[in-house]
């Protein structure tokens, strides 16, 4: 049958997600998925949705709009300090899911999935006004041990991993890719850019990490000063701009245009890890994440309720951001 | 705030979602739910997608549509003998979703949750073209004992709970309201008709009994027919059109109308329990539904894999579809 065809539902099934089905998931032939939990472990459910022209262009890679899909859904289970068990698939396509498309997409679904020991288990395909893929992923943590997002306390020192801003600037540069700042980048430092938007990396290796040292957890998902609000929100805290770990591309960018300071910092889509420690924990943690591959950096430190929460610029003054968070619309 | 608002997200959680939420769904202020699945019990986990002018009409009441979207899934979580545990909901909403519909929408949701013990996990909010509904529902059942779809061995009996076609006869009658047929219904009849294409009635009382009796069972969404055909996939099967159990309003329609049972076959949007058992259970299992209020009517055999699959007319004729299964797409 020729690529440009749109395949059925059982053929999509049976050709494309079949041969990614995991223990449990009956072949996908079945109406439902079965899953044992070990003993001793809770289930970890978290479910994010992504619509085409909202969260990711209709245009780009099958594979790219795929591994996209699943990886903020890893990115919150690794945030949550669980191991991957599987995840579901809701499949709303258009005209425009040809077999060459389906092919290209479940194959980068299958490269994340198998990269993150994370197999699907099930799903729904339904007709669609524009592409739609609804994701609920599934993991384990030690009974009662899940990270909170708001279990950090006064005096816990404030961490994010990798390098922010970078997914916010990508995308800015989609959108205005004759602006100066762009301009001003090589080659190399857009393709980093471009490719930190298409590509969330879940930071899968940190969740055993954040499980023995984090006092709270979430990715950075709705831009980081926005994040950290929700990470801090019964509480004060206080963080330092120069501290904000930038790449080489986010630095450049922003030397060329000071204003993109605030869409680093409040643009969303880096699914970086933040995270608070106590810091009699933080030598260790610092080394441990080191030790997995991942740089985490301190950016601030949680205070009492009291307090407010300020970010300060390298000058010591107190930043204002126009707005603290990302919405969704493209 | 004025009920023609389309409320934010943190607000529209906060106050519609969040009374909704169990345990282990930290109030819906946390990135993922943490669930504890008691030893000895298996998770299963179903996931259905409704899609607006797909699988619903976004003019229906907003209690109406939730109650769909979450009866289509329990619907599913029941056919696999589960007791539910809980479920996420993706809501994908457009300016359309004000206040006002949107606590209609909750109260609708609230009350199906309620009655089915399935309290809200979690989920995601996003923007989307028109209004799409991602549920995907956790159920137990004891370790290894899903109830699946292709259990049946030949000689085992095929049953079908409640009534076949209303659903599929209420669709139809609201796209062709002066059709003779639907001026030949009383108002008693077609309100029938309309409550059951709007309100699934998920057969949550018949699990346990699956789980006792069933060698195979699924639901039936797709039209009862092709749905025989896939609990019958890698068997042989005799069923006769005239066992198959009509409700007054569809045994009318058809009288007047003699395609209509057609409609009523292969419509689809039943979610009825179409099951195996073994003849020797069958008396039990029979008088053991009745007990819980659901009336399981015998329509079919299963026969060996080189039978083919046979649906005989009340003159013993074999009868011929001109399709099998209804395909999503108001």
């Amino acid at each position: 049958m020729p690529g440009s065809v749109v395949p059925g539902e059982f053929e999509l099934i049976a050709e494309f997600f079949a041969p990614l089905a995991g223990g449990g998931a009956f072949g996908l032939e079945d109406d439902a998925a079965s899953l044992a939990i070990p003993s001793g472990e809770n289930l970890v459910i978290t479910q994010d949705m992504l619509v085409e022209d909202v969260h990711f262009f209709g245009a780009d890679a099958p594979g790219s709009i795929a591994k996209k899909a699943l990886g903020v859904n890893l990115s919150d289970l690794a945030a949550k300090g669980a191991r991957p068990l599987g995840f579901t698939l809701g499949f709303g396509r258009t005209s425009q899911q040809t077999r060459d498309w389906c092919r290209a997409f479940a194959e980068g679904l299958g490269a994340m999935a198998r990269e993150a020991a994370c197999p699907l288990l099930g799903g729904d395909t339904v007709n669609a006004p524009v592409l739609t893929l609804s994701i609920t992923a599934f993991g384990a943590v030690p009974s009662g041990r899940m990270v909170p997002r708001q279990g950090g306390r006064p005096g816990d020192l404030v961490y994010v991993s990798g390098t922010i801003g970078d997914a916010a600037l990508g995308l800015k540069m989609r959108l205005e890719p004759d602006a100066p700042w762009v301009q001003a980048l090589d080659l190399g430092l857009r393709a980093h850019l471009a490719d930190r938007y298409l590509h969330p990396r879940p930071r899968i290796t940190l969740a055993p990490l954040l499980l023995a040292y984090a006092s709270a957890a979430m990715d950075v998902s709705d831009g980081l000063v926005g994040d950290t609000d929700k990470l801090a929100r019964k509480l004060g805290a206080r963080f330092e701009i120069a501290r904000v770990p930038l790449s080489e591309a986010a630095r450049t960018a922003i030397s060329t245009d000071a204003a993109l300071l605030e869409t680093a910092l409040t643009g969303g889509d880096d699914y970086e890890i933040l995270c608070s420690v106590p810091p009699d924990r933080a030598c260790e943690f610092v080394a441990q994440a080191s030790n997995v591959g991942v740089d985490v950096t301190k950016i601030g430190v949680l205070e009492t309720a009291s307090s407010p929460k300020i970010w300060k610029s390298a000058m010591g003054q107190e930043k204002r951001f126009t707005r603290r968070s990302y919405t969704h619309s493209l």
